[in-house]
């Protein structure tokens, strides 16, 4: 579908901005680059083409778009150009010197200063040597703190547009959840019950209510592969929610953004040692989201989690949370014993907190909603929790 | 599950060639590293463990795996030594700075000659910054035409336990063909199939079936929606196989290595137009399956495609192929016009060959099957294809 009215004037908008800020700061251009090998949602939040293409942005506010499908940036492309990549023999190089030199780079060194254009921090070292070459009437600008940390800045605090996708999405994240309550209030189901069935089952729910897709590969693991954060492959045909602790960890994703949830199923009489965990993560939770609020330092909601756990003598092996947007995991970083890469939360931010804790034989357990904090406070948008079943 | 002892023992060998070519070419020590925002199946490919870390080779033969999730680790991969990434504050940075120097890079530049050792060739020029600053004691060596074409040329043609799995995911892939085969037969269910049916179908039955998961996300696009090369999203709820043209592209992945096929749907009479399509795919696709064999530049192959369709007035969009294994796509790349980056198929290389044409109004059409080359010529692994339904 293309893009509605409202969403091309908020891309526009952000376009402009980021023009801005290119004159600013004395450049001519930055070039934005979406491929197999190197994705970037900052693509997507500029002009609302989701992937597989180049965005030129010039100081003068004119953009450029070089997708590799031509029919869907007609479509879904907020641009004043677009051009075919296979105009330029689907090669990226040739298109980036193409584009420039049609829009002010000199083929050669002049006398003055040469026009700056600013390339993605992640460029490799090799290719960066191709641009010096290729472009030999501009200079090529790699910056730890150039185009992409401006944007990076201006998608912390997401905006009406953003809040509403996110928003979406949290409430079809919550029907699902409602969906798998009621599920596992059914013993008949739950003997059957694999991690696939419930990868499915929430993928079909999403899609069904409206949902792009997943914002990441579903994560379902009994109590077999619950004692992994990250269980490898992702869902298997291992039961899930058979006695002791299966964890599901899904997202949602709505015009781009995505939900991230975790919810874990407690089954039948659990160890000391389960309960303890149990307890704990409970804990943390509820201290961590009694630290969250606008002006909080990330880091303090980080160590008010890991207070419990180190006061119970166990450690969480992962940050609390993270910001989570367009991409599943952006700034800002919820991490105790290092400065954070945010200095305050601020109202328009969307965090997950998640605490976890795992063990290779009582398994893992892990609780993670997402939170917009607003001015009064944090607003927690998603109902997972800890669901015990008899 | 743990590797095999079989499976360990070819990840050694793998290790070991490289070593010595590491030696070889006058490097101590080659970093392989998978995160989020670089995935590499190099990683997988050396050592067994999937994702999220760091491997290093040393020309001595050692080899030291620094994963993010070491339980993972302990199970899956395979290396003399396994050092948690905890150990050094869970900074890549801090970690690669340490291990080398545990493992003769002196901490300061001597008077003689410094020890080489290599990264990615996709190294960011910042982070080459940061490598030179913090091992003055080695030359920081990224080369385009460095360790990972050795591996790139290793890993062209499969090696038996490769061509095991690719049998094993070829299997699947066409148990689960002849599954839509049978539900395309049924007028009744025809009629309520959503995209995001055939999506979840394809992956219920290919994890039921023994597989790992899906190799990249299944793209499911009915008639409106099949003009897309790459449909976004990928699937969603509007009909499949509902009259016209519908395409089904899938993969199904076995320790890692994936299919990669496409299943064309035509409902009910088609257009000249669309029959049009339709007969120039299937002349292509013969075309080039005629061509294909040991010995024979991948461009040949593409080209015999390409002729089919300028001869019709039509061009195809993508190009014919391409190499298929631990990743989607893999070298050699099967494109007219330009010189390859493999200058002939050979007996073990397993290629995908999938023409398709696409268009606004009448859709698209794309037919494609995995082709192990043989001694004896292709042999065809799959077998999708196009399926007519009244």
């Amino acid at each position: 579908m293309p893009q509605s009215e409202q969403a091309a004037a908020g891309f526009r908008q952000r376009q402009k901005k980021l023009a801005e800020w290119l004159a600013g700061t004395g450049l001519l251009a930055c070039v934005v680059e979406d491929f197999e090998h190197r994705r970037t949602s900052n693509l997507r939040w500029l002009c609302g083409h989701p992937m597989d293409a180049m965005l030129f942005v010039f100081a003068t506010g004119k953009t450029v778009l070089v997708p590799w499908d031509v029919l869907m940036a007609e479509q879904r492309g907020v641009a004043d150009q677009v051009t075919p990549y296979a105009r330029y023999g689907r090669s990226p190089r040739a298109a980036v010197a193409a584009v420039l030199r049609e829009n002010g780079v000199p083929a050669a060194a002049g006398a003055g200063a040469r026009p700056r254009v600013a390339f993605s921090e992640l460029t490799s070292h090799l290719r960066y040597k191709e641009l010096v070459e290729d472009l030999p009437g501009a200079e090529v600008v790699l910056r730890a703190d150039g185009f992409e940390s401006y944007i990076g800045a201006a998608r912390l605090v997401k905006d009406d547009m953003e809040v509403d996708a996110v928003e979406k999405a949290a409430e079809i994240t919550n029907t699902i959840i409602a969906t798998i309550e009621r599920l596992l209030e059914s013993p008949k189901d739950l003997m059957q019950l694999r991690e696939m069935d419930l990868a499915q089952l929430v993928e079909r729910e999403a899609v069904s209510l409206g949902a792009e897709g997943m914002g990441f590969e579903t994560l379902a693991a009994g109590p077999q592969r619950s004692w992994a954060i990250h269980p490898f492959p992702p869902f298997s045909r291992q039961a899930f929610a058979s006695p002791g602790l299966s964890i599901l960890d899904f997202g949602v994703k709505v015009d781009g953004y995505t939900s991230d949830v975790t919810l874990t199923v407690a089954r039948g009489k659990l160890s000391v040692e389960q309960e303890r965990m149990v307890g704990l993560v409970d804990q943390a939770y509820a201290a961590a989201m009694a630290a969250a609020g606008p002006g909080v330092a990330p880091q303090a909601v980080a160590e008010a989690a890991d207070a419990v756990f180190d006061g119970a003598g166990w450690k969480m092996p992962h940050s609390l949370g993270h910001g989570v947007g367009l991409d599943t995991h952006e700034p800002p970083i919820l991490r105790s014993q290092k400065e954070g890469d945010v200095p305050a939360l601020l109202p328009g931010m969307v965090i997950t907190v998640e605490p976890g804790l795992y063990h290779p034989e009582h398994g893992g357990v892990r609780w993670e909603n997402d939170v917009l904090i607003t001015e009064a406070g944090p607003r927690v948008l998603t109902r997972a929790k800890i669901i015990r079943v008899p």
